[in-house]
């Protein structure tokens, strides 16, 4: 039902029934590293390229997805998913193996709010009865892509952050479970003129500040209505920015937990923290969706970011655009 | 209403409310020139990169849109879009200065079909009034991004063919218009093994010919049901490889009509014609749809297709994997 312009909510239950995670060698050090379902200590996973590599930890992650909620492919009846390659091609080619309906989706890291979205509005329409949505990244294949080959031994600047090597996938489903995506509020593209390509939380804090602003004034909630309001990848000096954003709204978030500003800890190599499409699949699939199965938490509003810049737009002179949209995702109440 | 694996019907009426198009200076000498709402005579649109003008084809593709529809921005709820550019980043832009929550979609030249599909899910499920699917491509973004420098001079090969330069915009509504989208049927990534980069229709055709069958075999329709069954951007040599598989299963299809094949004409600098997810968006806002609206025509499936390549995959020593959705539009019976 239709309440006003950017937030939904579902009619018919939508159940996350099964999550998966896979990782690579420096994700296996995180602290979080026994909530993860897979860790993989060759980045290239065995394949002769880093892409192939990332294509492979997604029909894995896949693949897991499957062992864990005990079902066959055939089971499913559409793929969404995205990532950070051009053409989204590492989706496009894991995709390829499953035989499945495809649905590509990229708004960049943020683009695991959008299969969610996309796919609880599927399920919600009676048409659909399971549907996976997996993102992925890779580290090596993102810093070619979008900044320098790794064998220039480039420097990281102070506000830079580490592209996380790893692939989650979500499973939703009219079958039942009691942690439900009850509904959502969409993004808008934010801009506030952020023209520093290595400072991607800088870029991105202000879309959470815009969705988060308009989550509550369209729901007529505050944010201590959630045990956790988990943002994707700000990383440590984003998530500041955006507390400082919303400080000057006098809100306080005491709740906000950050996928990239957890997942490295305090490892010095990570800078900020953790990026990529793949960092929040991995963090909520692995650790977030296991609190809210044991009901250690409930209420969760789940806020992947993503910086819509291309290696393009920024050496034509563009500021970089991001956009965040909020998952409403609860527990059944008993 | 879900009655098979691929093929859904809406259950709520999805009227195809509107549509525009745009085009550049080659596509204005087309014989479909005065189906186009705006023709520009100049391909940088005043702009100083080819992907600054592909970006206002896609701003001036909605803004012209509203005007068809006598719509504001702020009747839409919502921006599906797509390009060609790598991280979708025209449509991104486009959309940064329409103020849209924005779902960014990537099934290459197959984006509308997966923007029709998701839209007019989004319209079934009552969550939305008012949605705008929109595509673009650009000869001069595509040629550098995909294949060489237009400094270059480079000669095209036999089976090759011609980006659309052009933007097109549909919008979908729960306002009431006799088009309306009944159903999809979602295809599968499809690859038969096609190596050659500058032969995307022999890549795409398989796509076309799976979804196809399929399609018949779910709805249990056959090709005379529809008045037109037209593709996205096969080209004149993609459709003959069409019309050789469907031989096989004993299938004519007299009533067969490629976007791409169209567009140009026997222009002979276009090869094998037109190509590029702008190919179809122009064609069939521009064309088929006044068609329809005409009574001209009234039942169509409308088939986008895309080649899920990158410039990496096929450095990579990857074959081309495609894929079609086909989506069903009627008008309303008397």
């Amino acid at each position: 039902m239709r309440i006003d312009k950017n937030t939904i909510y579902f009619d018919n239950p939508v159940s996350i029934y099964s999550t998966s995670s896979i990782v690579g060698p420096i994700e296996s050090k995180s602290k979080y590293r026994n909530y993860f379902d897979e860790r993989v200590d060759d980045d290239m996973f065995g394949e002769k390229s880093y892409e192939k590599a990332e294509c492979k930890f997604q029909i894995r992650a896949i693949q897991q997805l499957l062992n864990n909620a005990g079902l066959y492919i055939d089971n499913i009846d559409l793929s969404i998913s995205g990532d950070l390659i051009n053409q989204i091609a590492v989706s496009s080619f894991a995709t390829r193996s499953l035989n499945l309906p495809f649905i590509g989706v990229y708004n960049a890291c943020a683009s695991l709010g959008e299969a969610l979205f996309l796919g609880a509005s599927l399920i919600d329409s009676g048409n659909y009865n399971n549907i996976t949505c997996t993102t992925s990244s890779h580290f090596a294949s993102a810093e070619r892509q979008y900044r320098f080959p790794l064998e220039l031994g480039n420097q990281k600047t102070p506000t830079s952050q580490w592209t996380v090597t790893g692939a989650g996938s979500i499973l939703l489903s009219t079958m039942n479970n009691k942690t439900k995506i009850k509904g959502a509020t969409l993004g808008t593209i934010t801009d506030y003129g952020v023209i520093d390509v290595n400072n991607m939380g800088a870029a991105m804090a202000p879309a959470v500040y815009t969705t988060l602003l308009k989550h509550f004034e369209e729901t007529g909630r505050d944010a201590d209505y959630y045990d956790c309001i988990i943002t994707g990848d700000l990383g440590k000096f984003g998530s500041s920015l955006l507390k400082q954003l919303l400080s000057k709204d006098n809100i306080q978030l005491s709740n906000h937990f950050d996928c990239g500003a957890m997942i490295y800890g305090d490892n010095k190599k990570a800078i900020q923290g953790g990026s990529g499409a793949g960092c929040c699949s991995v963090m909520f699939g692995g650790y977030f969706y296991k609190l809210l199965q044991k009901k250690q938490i409930n209420k969760v509003l789940f806020m992947p970011t993503g910086a819509l810049l291309s290696k393009d737009t920024s050496l034509q002179g563009e500021t970089i655009p991001s956009i965040s949209h909020a998952i409403i995702i609860e527990n059944d109440e008993e």
